[in-house]
């Protein structure tokens, strides 16, 4: 709690970045949503530069990269420079699960912390009610045509949908890790209790509203965008949007303050933009598009994070946020630490909730050697989208200076613009001074963006252009996936770019294979339409939409003391 | 839009009514939370008196209960009292389903409408999330103990529960009308999506979480309840407690701020603090406690609502609210329509989304005064627990001027303190002047409350007891029932209160028997232990606990308007 005792009253930090009063809706002391008409009263004013924070391919423990998005947005404030951080909103699956909260750590963590792991301002809760809303609203659909037979439409006035109930891909959501419902049967009871069909549950941050909410650039682009949502098939093949079951509308209407952003501040008083939280593997892992437009025009950098490995959210970034945006990033920086470097040589394993082994913690030049091939696998491919890549170091307090001069050099060596030790986690924005310097300098050369592949390739030149990027050898699809191909090329959606559901573990889809894998093949299950979204999902691997609780979840730790504080969660 | 330009903001609207800055949380311009340590700030202050406000047996379409409470309340203002309302917050079920929303109307209404009807402050997500952590563990805890077997323990060091998983007792819940969710199989496909077992889905309002917020103390209050709750028996019969499953600190946290209620007003400015949701039906029916001890020491008169007629939520209020709390209304206000005790002749059903028969709104003394025998029934059974009874009659446009008075008189000759035609809806404060007085003069009354059974009553008895005042001729039991009170008295738990889950439709526990039904059987299919919540649940009838959605479900019309604006929430 003395942590509290550092921060502003929203509505200072509010001011200090240039938002009005009339555009600030406060929740609480320490947290506002920014009314996204702020945008449009910004438009002619100059814009700040973008800057992407992404990571080479993590332990299950994560890097530190949310950690250095906040603790660099501080450092430049450090040496004078105005920033705002622009992340994702936690999910409460990992947050009772095992990763804890995602509000960085240390002198760079947005506080109050609790806060923003829990409800914040119940946006992802918006989220899951309206997804869910548009799954009743299918059942109950289906129900009342079985029901009524020929006489449905006399008796109610509407058309038929005619529900392939085999076929409904629109599934449930709930915010949870929640392995027991992914495969569930519905309906089950007879009589007034529904139809029978299959269904399935996944986490809320794979539902396609939290994509929509991330890439929407307002409340009609998103309204028009739940229309076209596809929920299923018709008993003739035919697609079954929102729009058609006429719940477009209210679904919106449960999401209308969802839109606009939240603002919090970093210990250190800089202001943050918290908005949507899709997951990097089996979502398109990026924050809002409507919090970069908000930040830009109100400060010098926008520092915003795309999740787990630069061959995940910041494929996605460049794929998906970027080609509907048009808001590219003058520089890239790529977190790597000593320790997953380490464990990226394939000799050691870690695992959350078991001690690291102490291999791990020793200096270990050779070890790191092995391993840093991860990090020049992903400075070449940040490199490849056009940008300068700056490598921050994210210390560990065992890292040993020698490990850290090997890094440095390795990674310029490599190719990266710059590479700099971050210290962000004891020392807050001082412990970012030179690596901002670096992102400054980075920020005024010259770049040109340059995407793998092209909106109008045939979906398999996509699949395989992206395959190629990660060093697969081979792709195997399976049946479905072909026959999915053929649907979304039928239905003349094959113009849409990939979203890639993988493991994070890996570049490749196997989270066995560390390091830089070669020669490996990928299967592809399936493929899902995401057409509100405006992406293709592409199902690579044994991929899980909704995670399990392990053995020792972080919700047994979790309470409230004697003040009524929370204890427990990090 | 027109509506919110009366508002003041809610700063001004706490202020007025002696909340301090210190205890105000605000969420918006128009909604504040009210820390609950105001209780403790002002516990030396004198107390209001608080009023009940309960009805005849509605129509679905519902009689204006919420409507008379709202413009009771600024009725109480307008003759220069100081009042507050205390009413529930509105489900997203019946927001989406039929009813549409529960923000009072007209000139006695809660604005911002949709803010009150959509997420408010989150609350009931919160609920939701709480609750189904609590699954997501119970489902987990069954996997990991199965997958491990006898080694369980010594790999994670936890005991083991061994849940039996065909009694697990608590299910899943959503905030929506979802029939398709009533019996579901879960934990499908294998391997490591967990073990199959039959559940279901309740509505959030009928969680004894919702429960647990409407009737904890304050926050440690509701964390030693949580633990209390029964989450399933071990294959010995033995109960297993989210204690046992170290979870209860986990939900709790979820609703640290759930425990605040929410502050907002009538188009009157009139104060109203909405907090906690329980249908009365399914669960108990009144707004919480916490909301009640914030508002006594700030207003003379605080006008709660309890659900349904007197039958329902005004009984729960008594043996389940009120033995808790200790707080007492001084009177009760009993709305009735004209319309509603039409219907209740008998002759003529009102149903749902279909026009309203004719006859009802003809001028008809002879129909009125078949069904005004419910109105009777209504006014003994609530003066039976000690208070006077004071008839508010909600009057519609077609109620004439011979009915009306008509019903003046019946009501008075049955017993009732007052009876008096309320014209809130058109007029607002104005239109209950009159009924305010009354209630002014009523709650000066010497008042003593009885309750219908004592709590070290036999469980067999409270039953008895319960539907002796209902008018039942016979309670048949079933074998589970049976086998329930057995194991409810095993447990030692059977000295705490009944929360009947009935259907409102009717006195009895079927919707078809009108009016006041005699002779009748009651069918209890089983029973349910409530030991956090502290209630003993008796489901009479073919009651369910998930609502469905009708075949013209009110999220058709619901969308935004060219301007944003919400269009189709009523």
């Amino acid at each position: 709690m003395t942590k509290i005792n550092q921060l502003l009253p929203i509505d200072q930090i509010a001011q200090q970045c240039g938002i009005d009063h009339d555009h600030l809706i406060p929740h609480g002391k320490y947290v506002a949503k920014v009314d996204l008409s702020i945008i449009k009263a910004n438009q002619n004013k100059a814009k700040g530069k973008l800057v992407l924070v992404t990571a080479i391919t993590p332990t299950p423990l994560g890097e530190g990269k949310t950690v250095n998005t906040i603790g660099l947005s501080e450092g430049l404030n450090y040496i004078g420079k105005k920033a705002i951080a622009c992340i994702r909103q936690p999910s409460l699956g990992p947050v009772f699960g095992v990763k804890g909260g995602a509000a960085g750590g240390g002198q760079a963590e947005v506080l109050p912390m609790e806060t923003l792991n829990l409800h914040l301002t119940g946006d992802i809760h918006a989220i899951t009610a309206a997804h869910d809303l548009a799954s009743a609203a299918i059942d109950s659909r289906l129900y009342h045509e079985e029901r009524l037979g020929d006489e449905f439409t006399a008796k109610t006035g509407l058309p038929r949908l005619n529900f392939d109930k085999d076929r409904i891909i629109w599934k449930r959501v709930i915010d949870h890790n929640d392995r027991a419902l992914r495969h569930v049967t519905v309906g089950l009871g007879g009589g007034v209790n529904g139809i029978e069909r299959r269904d399935g549950f996944e986490i809320t941050a794979a539902s396609e509203l939290m994509a929509i909410l991330a890439l929407a650039n307002d409340l009609h682009d998103m309204r028009q965008r739940i229309g076209k949502i596809i929920l299923g098939y018709n008993t003739e093949g035919g697609v079954i949007t929102a729009e058609d079951l006429e719940v477009a509308g209210a679904m919106t209407v449960l999401l209308k303050e969802a839109i606009h952003p939240n603002l919090m501040q970093t210990i250190e008083n800089t202001p943050v933009l918290i908005h949507a939280g899709p997951f990097a593997n089996i979502a398109h892992g990026n924050s809002s598009v409507i919090a970069d437009r908000v930040a830009l025009p109100l400060a010098d950098y926008v520092i915003t994070e795309a999740g787990f490995g630069s061959d995940m959210g910041m494929e996605k970034f460049f794929n998906i946020k970027y080609r509907q945006s048009g808001i590219a990033p003058s520089c890239i920086v790529l977190v790597a630490t000593v320790r997953s470097l380490k464990s990226n040589s394939g000799k050691y394993n870690i695992k959350p909730g078991q001690p690291i082994p102490k291999e791990i913690s020793e200096s270990n030049v050779e070890l790191l050697e092995i391993g840093a091939a991860n990090l020049a696998w992903h400075i070449q491919n940040a490199k490849s989208y056009g940008m300068p890549v700056i490598v921050a170091i994210n210390r560990f307090p065992h890292d040993s200076d020698e490990e850290l001069a090997f890094l440095q050099q390795y990674a310029l060596h490599h190719g990266a613009f710059a590479c700099e030790v971050s210290e962000v986690f004891t020392k807050g924005g001082k412990g970012a001074e030179k690596l901002a310097r670096h992102v400054v300098n980075a920020c005024e050369q010259k770049s040109e963006i340059k995407l793998p592949y092209q909106s109008d390739d045939k979906l398999m030149v996509k699949i395989e252009k992206i395959a190629k990027k990660y060093g697969a050898k081979k792709i195997n699809l399976s049946e479905q996936a072909k026959k999915d191909i053929q649907d979304i090329e039928n239905l003349q959606l094959d113009h849409l770019p990939l979203c890639v559901a993988k493991t994070p573990m890996s570049i490749s889809a196997d989270p066995a294979l560390k390091n830089v894998p070669i020669d490996f093949d990928i299967d592809i299950s399936h493929l899902a339409i995401s057409a509100g979204a405006g992406f293709i999902r592409v199902y690579a691997g044994n991929i899980m939409t909704m995670p399990g609780l392990g053995t020792n979840p972080a919700y047994r730790q979790i309470d409230i003391d004697e003040n009524g504080q929370v204890v427990g969660l990090s």
